[in-house]
């Protein structure tokens, strides 16, 4: 049994405690928050649970084995880094930290003490992620060409953070794990309307072999959008987030280059055929999740969104940041 | 009654001949086309016009009064000089010219003679466009946050430019005539997987007053989408060309900032009213743009279309090819 | 305080318990249903809550002034008259009861006893329908032409009652309260594929003054389709209750009979305006019904779906039943 | 070459006009109709054909092999009837008649003279029709459920039939050739709410095993819709005409009765897996239809959409017709 302690009970921490409940193979000893309020809710959903003000009280218990870190971005490193010292394994919200070096600091750390960091990418164990990067290890796109997400509502805005922080690290984590590259380059662009964030921003990452990558973010569109495409050689793919039945289409559609003699004649023959939608399962992926991070402590394996995931996500992400605020200059990782 | 020479009767080509003849005041004399078997086609639908494969008795005419000038973009230059040279009025296929500087020279031309150059941004003239322009001269939308285009489907490639200059001008015109303001600075991002010409591309262009624009150009992606979202502080709009019946949705919503003393807890409030969507006028675009070329030269005056309309758009897409080609190196105007 | 015993807490149970609850004038003292399993969940979930197996502790308690009655439909009666016969007020769930002549029973018992029913047609409390009986009420829609409704999916199967009994009633009372007419006559066709009972069935509804309603209802459709059309004279409505945003979109168009001395040639003038999504409250509509339950309880005033309204939607059910077991024969109310 | 007549130059006639010219195999030699209007358009389109206001001259020429009958349904009998005993085959714009006993008369008459009758039930000849045939051919659906088809729109109203005669055809066709049954009985219900003929109808169909056919058309509906739903026992299938990509959607969706022992508990199973949009052709079908008509007449072969085709339609819509006067009363093959 993994006995943890979660720091951070607002928006998100309340679903980490029922999710870590219910695994069955771990348990929720101690919550804290500063705020009475929160607290105050999780002992009426937990009365069983400890609950305190006082992280020192989560991160020095000999009687925690695991410490999941759900708190603003600027707070992760001093936390994570607390737990690690004191021997814990930690589960952090993403983005993973606020700088490319505190990531690293964490991963160094973690791996000199043997112990496991997994960072909250809870889309990678979405039914919809896992079949597509299952389309992707089978080769069944083909070489890939571009994968362009655009994901985009009416707030909610950030006080800290600007749109890219709030929303990218969702679809920088599937493209990691999906395309499976490190980025080379980054360019970023964007504009800030009413608080001095930006609250519009357009990313693009270059991969090795001419894979690109297209982020669009908007905190200001009137209409919600959580739509990505994916081309490759032998197929291509949509996936809308928002669809409840059909949230993956797959289209037997693809461009040729037919070489002849004559380069000036090079012609591009187009494929159109039938589009295919995968049944997605359905499983709560903070669950999946969940459990995977109490199995990769368990069985000491390391898992595929450990440390050095949330790290590249965090580089990307600060490459981004540079490159807008000088307008689209390029930053090489 | 205009006598039109009409130069390219490929595509679009017959749209402009069918249009042009319906004015009433107007009236194709002569269309020139290197195929003969496109003149073939010409010559059934109106059997009355003289055809021929040397632009050079369209030029010359003395019985022509204007030259539609409907042939690849690398061609324009010339085709449209000689024209103004010998005191014909010219209607330009967009682009307008390959380089900003031709395009400088055919106005500077025009203007010295007198004549009336109109570039061919039919997007202008459709019912969506001319709702949208007058929205915002009406100021309905507030002031301007952002102007964000998607623009893609499967192919058609084209041989000798890239994605940008084959699917942007349609955009930039667009976002030239509603914004009303000129770029500022431009950056461009993209990659091409065929036969070296960009087949995947995204811009984006700063306006001054902190208005942000943004295109999405691909010629590999599986569904057709044309969608722009257009971001104000008072209201925001969306426009799905592709819906048959409801091609603009105006939402009565919006972001505001809520200014305190405490600037660390300045709010954002948001607004989430109706939606409304305007019945658009199914007129054809190409013919109200062709009745009003029309007008324009028998009023000696000059449309909004014009070649500096034209050349705007052309100063655009250099800055995106060289911004592109330097991975998002940003291009002041 | 009202003090409520609950009757049935399987699938939509929990909901009335916590609604009520939630109110802050009406508190839960007693849950009663057959299977322990769903006790134990009412303990769990309400530990100061009284549980039992036998409905007589309910219908008989002193302590309790109303009964929510939850319980599958063949049941209603038995309970209800007890609870009535007790003193107590009832909250029925849809379908009101079995038969017509069971309904008028409650009916006339409750006006006998000066007790109030309340049939838990949640439908009418949504924002969507309170904003279409609105517009209807302003005659913003006109004389009322048809009501068209198509209500399918994918099971569930009932063991006890066919397509028409399960699917039917959320439209029947729907209709009921926006037309407000009583139908004159029913038609109803259908047909079972699997367990003897019919799950595909199409009904016709006759109101006076022409008005004509239609249900479409299907446990076998592929996909879910949840649609109401509203044709008035001067505009007319579409309701997609599976939109998340723009539930209800009104139509300013329509047809208008010019009339010319020659009836042969007399036309049909068609008008094509704008669309209009208005928004719709999103406030819990279980929550409102129950308060309104309350509130009636409290003031000694007659809902608006009381027992009369429930006795209409089972006359049309009962009707169509009949009707569609003669394979569409006209039943006249 | 079949040298064909065609009579009746309005909304359709052009149509079938041009398509018979692109084949190659047949050539329209003479067109007729009342209008002059409509002969000027003729004759400008196609210099080389004979113009006549007068049918005789159709339907006597000794030079014309087969006549089209591109009229208003209640002048179909008199014109196929001419033409049949002046021994010219037929092609007939549907509804194929306007009485059964008609379209019994037609048939025996051809079947006597040894000509082919072709109804223009050209939706047959769409990809999207052939598909679906082909799959209920190859049992792919399984035993078949129900064909729940709806098609509304605003307009356009008739002045000589009702909404059924004008709409329902098409389904009645598409359903006749799909299911391979002839209806056992026929319910309709509607209301006229303008010039005294329906203008909103609904319309089931009962066939042989238990499959179910159910019809709703409108002329008064805000929005357009051309959905028709498909189920069988093995997979279900929706058809929306108005996609432009992905018209059919084929369900891998069911639901199965498990027998058990007890009766009561007879337990219903669903089965839920992907969804195939089959590419489906975009050859125009009208070509396709006539091209048919010529190598039927030259084969001496009989097509499947005969007069016998066009009678069990016609039949239907007789009986449906009965039906609706007499609010649902059943009407039986």
């Amino acid at each position: 049994m993994i006995r943890v302690g979660v720091i951070g009970y607002g928006y998100w921490g309340p679903n980490i405690v029922r999710n870590l409940n219910s695994l069955g193979c771990a348990k929720v000893v101690t919550v804290c928050d500063r705020r009475e309020s929160a607290l105050a809710r999780a002992k009426q959903a937990y009365p069983g649970v400890t609950v305190t003000q006082d992280e020192a009280e989560v991160l020095n218990s000999p009687e925690i084995d695991a410490v999941a870190v759900i708190t603003p971005v600027w707070t992760h490193y001093d936390l994570a880094e607390q737990a690690l010292n004191n021997g814990k394994h930690v589960f952090v919200e993403k983005p993973f930290t606020s700088t490319a070096e505190q990531g690293e600091r964490l991963v160094e750390l973690a791996e000199r003490k043997g112990l496991t960091i997994m960072v909250d990418h809870t889309f990678l164990f979405t039914g919809a992620v896992r079949k597509i990067k299952q389309l992707v290890d089978e080769d069944a796109l083909g070489q890939l060409y571009y994968y362009d997400s655009m994901r985009v509502n009416l707030g909610l805005f950030q006080h800290d953070v600007n749109v890219l922080w709030d929303l990218a690290p969702h679809d920088l984590a599937i493209m990691d794990y999906v395309i499976g590259m490190e980025a080379e380059a980054v360019v970023a662009t964007g504009a800030g309307h009413l608080n001095g964030h930006a609250d519009v921003a357009f990313m693009t990452i270059y991969f090795p072999n001419n894979v690109i990558a297209h982020l669009n973010v908007n905190w200001l569109s009137p209409v919600k959008v959580r739509t990505t495409l994916l081309g490759g050689e032998k197929k291509m793919l949509v996936w809308n987030d928002l669809e409840a039945d059909e949230k993956l289409k797959i289209y037997d559609r693809g461009v040729k280059l037919q070489t002849t003699e004559n380069v000036y004649e090079a012609l591009v023959s187009y494929r159109s055929g039938d589009m295919w939608s995968p049944k997605v399962e359905a499983t709560e992926a903070l669950k999946l999740e969940l459990g995977y991070f109490a199995e990769c402590i368990e069985k000491g394996e390391r898992p595929f969104n450990d440390g050095l995931a949330g790290l590249r996500v965090v580089k990307m992400l600060e490459a981004a940041e540079g490159s807008l605020k000088r307008r689209g200059e390029v930053v090489y990782a």
